[in-house]
């Protein structure tokens, strides 16, 4: 322990903790007021409170171990490497020990992984003023919240729920039973953290209460760790759509190496794919000789689709991922992109046609036939971004049919996919406009 | 009103909602039993709850809209024609009136305009039993939460604050200023709502209060309205990643005149910057034209450079909305990004250079020169995937410098960027290697 008279403060600590190595934070953290450790601790990232927790010599490592809630704790452990677990767990109280070897059963991105067991509860048949009481005593352990008050029958099957605000400001002597909620929203162990969030979105809740298949009470999820998932789960699909795998860590912590393969795998995928883009242009080896000037749009064009369908795929993932479109919403989409693509293409090719024909040196760099190679251009755009709109918002739609995460319709996949499909256009278009004039 | 029996559940109309029109809405709406009415309009988006209330006739809009909370008035009134606000604020009951009017003076994603005026409060000098039975008086209006209580003096500062649970669990007889926390976290009225629920993910809290330049609370701001605002603000970072303004409203929802300007703007910007990669192809037609196989490989190449690009821009968009990465840290980003460029690139490069070597017809689609167009592909890759992680990651940092949003460094708009640079790298190596060979 550090004997001197420097000490460090909360906000300071807080302020300069990314920076630190684990040694630095080690002694940052030793540094604080008892009373600031406390709140410090319990506000790190579950990552941070393991890293920390290891740092620290057995007798420190309990105490700490101990501060956490049993979901916290069972994130912790979740975290460690599996030869450590068993070490940890056996720091803790026998309690929290019994409810912790509970939580790691079930999945970490499930509302099982997720509750607290430590709920308030009372019976139905208890006055307001016995359940008031009952609840003080239950505030001095360590429950997650009192907020919502949970009403079980003997067999702990949950029956209501009732705000602690509204047995509060109800007259004592009426039942639990009078005064509960009886339509309560309730989850299953096994709901995903995703559907949970919109949940909470949906209905403005504090705490959702997570039963058994018997509808027995379980335990609660509350909001507060709900912001958290939130944001994860669209930083998941944020660098998904990035074109990459889900970093699962912050991007200056994790290691260089863990980072540049979960970046490296699509980039050769996408590499590999694109490589149909050599062969497509093999093809039309033959007209490039002829027409030179046709390969000065290729760039334009296939880049064009790329970005039309970026906008159409990002658009259906979000949609999907906040449940405001469902797979059998297909329909609905494609009618609404068709008709975007179409007029977005026309949009760029009115652009792309006015650029050739108003160009001062236009016969110069185009050749005679400029106005012909216009509507080329033209033409290729409004296919090529019909195409990008459609393709991108269906790629989603197909990728969810097939079980797997619509973010993986990237912007670089959808452009891959559109830069193939774009050449055939605009070549397809050449041999059409360009027969027995330049081709 | 309905006389017949027909009734619908709150389930049953929750799951068609997204699909009714505005009539059928009501009509729905009408068909709940009184119980579940009440849950299901404050369950309702903002939006929607104004389109309900204006679609009601006047008596029951009174009576619907003295349902909302302060904050969630304010919020629907926000949502309001102009013109109609005013018929809007009539209805509500005086206390309400002016505390909305006062909230409307906030802008709508900063503390004070997302706070509820209405909190639990009480004296330092109050008894801890003293302190509950004024809340439980307090628990009979419509405050928000007694979660948190928060104490002030005479001047309304705020002094402390104090778990409704730890009161709860306190000995009756202390003082209030005994069991109070100092330590506490506030936020001002003009904090930005991404800010805000920055603070509440790193503390897990449940509410925030909102002060003054002087010190006097102004409200709180609870957890369960920032699950939305964390929504909003990723729906708002993937649409600009996926290269389009925010389109602020559902997919489903939004008019696709609306759509298509908030798409178009940005695919006609991206299509003018992209008409500089015709302009560099102009440049490079007598390379082209003496050796045609070159054309073949440039899809290839610069979409390789947008991919990389993508990922590295969309990295640091997220890092930085997340407050992992500032302004400051760019040097070691940039310095993170060279060393990932170099690796990615040699990676596509050795994938490129063997498919090159490798091909059975090698000399037939490439010519004798195979292996010189190989290193000529290869060494363009590393450069042209160095450029676009560096540019990626770097156009974030840029952008905000210079006071606009990063996330507009979408996907299409790196891709943009990096095109007319890949260009430029690839003839310009081709123009090394082959020179005297090819060219």
């Amino acid at each position: 322990m550090n004997n001197t008279q420097t000490t460090l403060s909360y906000e300071e600590l807080q302020e300069t903790w990314p920076l630190l190595s684990s040694d630095e934070r080690l002694e940052g953290f030793r540094l604080l007021a008892a009373a600031d450790a406390d709140d410090f601790f319990l506000s790190l990232a579950t990552r941070d409170q393991a890293t920390l927790l290891f740092s620290l010599p057995n007798g420190e490592r309990r105490l700490w171990a101990r501060v956490l809630a049993p979901d916290d704790a069972a994130d912790v452990i979740q975290e460690t490497p599996p030869e450590e677990r068993d070490g940890l767990l056996t720091l803790l109280d026998d309690t929290t020990h019994t409810e912790v070897i509970a939580l790691l059963a079930y999945a970490e991105d499930a509302a099982g992984g997720l509750m607290n067991p430590r709920y308030a509860r009372v019976r139905p048949e208890m006055s307001v003023n016995e359940a008031i009481s009952y609840l003080r005593r239950q505030a001095r352990e360590r429950i997650e919240t009192i907020y919502y008050v949970y009403v079980l029958n003997a067999q702990q099957q949950l029956l209501g729920v009732v705000s602690f605000r509204e047995l509060f400001a109800a007259f004592g002597e009426q039942q639990v039973r009078d005064v509960m909620h009886t339509d309560l929203v309730m989850v299953t162990e096994e709901m995903d953290q995703e559907a949970l969030s919109l949940l909470f979105a949906q209905h403005d809740l504090m705490a959702l209460p997570v039963v058994d298949a018997a509808g027995r009470m379980k335990g609660i999820v509350t909001v507060d760790d709900i912001v958290d998932v939130v944001q994860e789960e669209a930083t998941e699909d944020i660098q998904k759509i990035g074109g990459m795998e889900a970093l699962d860590a912050p991007y200056l912590q994790i290691g260089f190496a863990q980072m540049v393969r979960k970046r490296a795998g699509w980039l050769s995928a996408l590499f590999l794919g694109e490589m149909l883009t050599a062969t497509a242009m093999g093809y039309y080896e033959d007209e490039i000789a002829r027409a030179v000037v046709l390969a000065l749009f290729i760039p334009l064009i296939i880049s064009s689709g790329g970005n039309s369908g970026s906008q159409a795929s990002t658009l259906a993932i979000r949609a999907m991922a906040l449940d405001e479109v469902r797979l059998r919403d297909w329909w609905r989409v494609v009618r609404r992109e068709i008709a975007a693509g179409v007029v977005l293409g026309a949009i760029l090719g009115a652009i792309g046609l006015s650029r050739i024909l108003l160009w001062p040196t236009r016969t110069q760099i185009y050749g005679e036939h400029y106005l012909l190679i216009g509507f080329t251009v033209a033409s290729s755009l409004i296919g090529v971004v019909l195409f990008g709109t459609v393709a991108g918002s269906m790629l989603p739609f197909l990728l969810r049919r097939l079980g797997f995460d619509p973010a993986s319709a990237s912007a670089p996949f959808v452009a891959t996919l559109v830069d193939v499909t774009g050449l055939i256009i605009y070549f397809t278009m050449a041999n059409i406009i360009l027969h027995g004039v330049l081709l």
